[in-house]
Parts: C-alpha cells; structure tokens; sequence
C-alpha cells in the first residue's frame, strides 16, 4: 500500500502579528470576539485596514485555504482508506499534524476558533486525545523529509504539465509526499530546491488551492483503482481490477 | 459541446424562521451583527440553541455547505470552459442562479452577508450586472425541466453504484443535468421520482457535500477528455485525443 502525505506548503495561517497588534480594526474584532487580539488569527477579510503595514500584504491571512483544504482531504476516499496523513505548513514554518480521525468543523468561525485553541494549548481537544498537534520551527524540508518519502511532488505552477493520474499511476514508492502551496498569490517561499521534488503543473490557469486539492485526490484514487501503466485490454470499460499501484 | 447543469438540491439555506426569530440567541447573533433577525441567514452553530423548536432540526441551517459546493464550481476547469451553469435550489424552493463569472467571496461570513443582500435585493451586485440572481416558489423539477436536459443524474445513496467516469463518458446528451442534495443528514425533500432521473452512489460511506461535489466535477472533467466508451489502444498511455464526448 502506498502511504501519503499531503503538506499544505507556506500556508498563509498565522497569529495577528505584533507589529499591527494595536491597529484599530484589530482591537475593534478582539473586543467583538472577547479575545486577546495577539491570540487570533491573522484575517484578511477582518483585518484588512491594517495590512497596509504588513509585507506580503497581498497574500496574508487566509486561513479559509487552510480550512477548505482540511474539508477535503479529511472526508476523501484516501484518508478513509488509512492511505493519507496530513500536515499544515505555514509562512512562520509552523506544522499542524491533523490525525485522520478528526472532525474538522465545517463552519469558518469556529474553525478559526479551534487553531487558535491550537496555538495556546499546543495539541486539541488534549494532550490525552491530540487530534490536531502544533509544533514550531520546521522548515518545510525538514518536515518533508521526516516522512522518509520515496518521492516528492510539488504542485507548482513552473512544473512539468502532465496529466495528474498517469503521474501518480507511474511511481514506484511506499511513501509519497506531495505539496501544494497554500496560499492564492505568488510562489512558495520555503525553498522547493532543497527537496528532491518532481514539480508538476495544471496548467496556465491559476487554480484556487481547493480545485488543486481536488484534482490531486482524485487523481491519486484513480491511480490508486487502475493504474494506466498496465496494459489496457481493448475493451469497452477502462477500469482494471482494483489493485495496488505498485 | 455537452452543456452541464448542477443543482444543489434541497440545500439548508433559508432566513431565520419567524418562530424562532425572538430566540435569545438569535436576537444576540443579530444584536452584535447589526442586522434585524429576520434578515439574517439561519446558521446551525450561531443558532443552535433555538433549534429545538424547528422540525427537520438536525439538518437546516447550513450555509457553509453552498459556500464550499459554490467555490468548487465556480473553479472548476468545467465552469472556466463555458460547459457549466450552477444553481442552488433550497429547502423553501428559493432559487439562486449563479454566473459563472461571479467571483464568490472565499470568507464565510462575507458570503453569508452575500446572500443576505441577495434575499433583500432579489439581485447582487446589481439588476445591471446581476451575478446572483433569486427566484422563490420553484421546485425542483420545474427547475430542472426549464434546462431541458437530455440527461438528468441524480447523486444519491440509493442509487446504482457505477463508476463515476464510465457513467459520464455514456451519457450521449446536449444538456445534461447533475443534481447534488444539498443537506448533510437525511435525504432529499423533493420528489425525484417526478423527473426522469438516472440516480447514481458513490458507495456505502456518507459522504460530505463536496467531496460529492469534487469527485462529480472530476468525472465529467476526464470524462469530455477522453470517453472510455472509444476502444482505447493498447499502449502504455490511456488518454485519448481530447475530444469532445458527444
């Protein structure tokens, strides 16, 4: 069986930073929320009066990216069939481990709640049952590399353009790593080069992070059914016996 | 070139109801969003505690679920294509229409204030440039026949379990209309048995509304690449020449 891990890459998930901590719109949504404003996530669309004062303005404090990203992957055939592990990465090199187990709550604000939980306490619901766990300080080659992968694929969009399923159909590993940028401008800010990853491209068309997502699972669960790399009888159907791909 | 129709079917979208609308949790969400009660859309986590007097409690009040299925279709490489209109039907038979070149807000709450405006307004942004556009008092059916599909396909748990890619690739039609039920317990309200539809599982396990969604956009998507219905060559590559699928 093929193990693998989905890496969420310079995800753009974060604290409300310091040097913006006392911005009006800041203080104004700690007051609605009863929070302390240095304990909430940074929020372009709540907090965006104050960005003028951030760099990389244009592509901070989208936690959405985040969540819609879990959704998927947490509820996808793969991560029912114990064949995913997936892992947050952010802009600070924060990692969120996400036990596939866990029920992520479908509605933002209390998403939002919960990885601000995260973020005082370390691990939630508890240390005892650590459904999600937040460690800091790991660079995204490190993390990677931690999952001793057979190989590494990189959605990017200056990657190889070739059709998702005979990818994922062609590789001959027990682990496989792939990363997807989590953030909906400009490019990775981790250094890719320091991981042996093959990139791969969708094409020109800018994606959002979720129909990336998408398609990279859908892919993999069709690989995963009837590898193209075995030769197809010339029949009607398309669909070999269900077995592994490798 | 195949013209598809999605309809979220039934989907737990509607205003607070007038007998909860003096609910102390609901004067409070409308207190703090300044909005009058009746004008705000039903949420099952803000307003969970008035649900006790609501039937069909278990189920409503789910924005969050147009929200996720609408960003993956207004996405999709289907809908950049032309091939795709959108619409959400709801549970009081409210009808949204969707343009595909409608750029929906990625944030939750942003959406829900959207929708709000649509249901004071009728149109967003404007009756000039009406991207969303609501129509009330329409079943599902009639909605469904005012298309003049070809095909219907109804996602549905008792339907017949084939695969995804073969089911989309057969279907030789013009128009073709995919209905989604909107609702993350139970099953649909309206009577399917009134259109002629062909109603298609994805297997024993529930699935969540998007990934309903994601694995449906994916099959037609391979499927306009390359019908499996064609006697494929045997070769190491299964694509076939892009053709169309009619």
């Amino acid at each position: 069986m093929t193990q693998y891990f989905f890496i969420l890459a310079d995800s753009e998930l974060e604290l409300v930073p310091s040097e913006i901590v006392n911005e009006r719109c800041i203080l104004n949504n700690a007051r609605a929320r009863g929070k302390a404003p240095e304990r909430m996530l940074l929020d372009a669309s709540h907090h965006h009066p104050a960005f003028g004062k951030l760099p990389d303005s244009e592509r901070r404090g989208r936690p959405d990216i985040v969540h819609f990203f879990l959704l998927l992957c947490v509820d996808s055939d793969l991560s029912a069939e114990g064949k995913l592990r997936v892992f947050v990465h952010t802009r600070n090199n924060d990692v969120i481990a996400i036990k596939p187990e866990t029920r992520l709550p479908p509605h933002y604000p209390r998403f939002v709640g919960l990885i601000e939980s995260l973020y005082e306490q370390r691990v939630v619901p508890s240390k005892e049952n650590p459904l999600l766990e937040l460690r800091q300080g790991i660079q995204l080659d490190a993390l990677v590399n931690a999952f001793k992968p057979d190989a590494v694929i990189a959605m990017s969009a200056d990657g190889e353009e070739v059709p998702l399923v005979e990818k994922f159909s062609s590789i001959k590993a027990e682990r496989v790593a792939v990363i997807i940028g989590g953030f909906s401008k400009g490019d990775f800010k981790s250094d890719l080069s320091k991981l042996k990853a093959r990139k791969v491209s969708l094409g020109k068309r800018m994606l959002k992070v979720w129909t990336v997502t998408s398609k990279v699972l859908s892919a993999i669960e069709q690989a995963e059914k009837a590898p193209p790399t075995a030769t197809p009888k010339p029949s009607k159907s398309r669909r070999a016996p269900k077995k592994k791909a490798k």
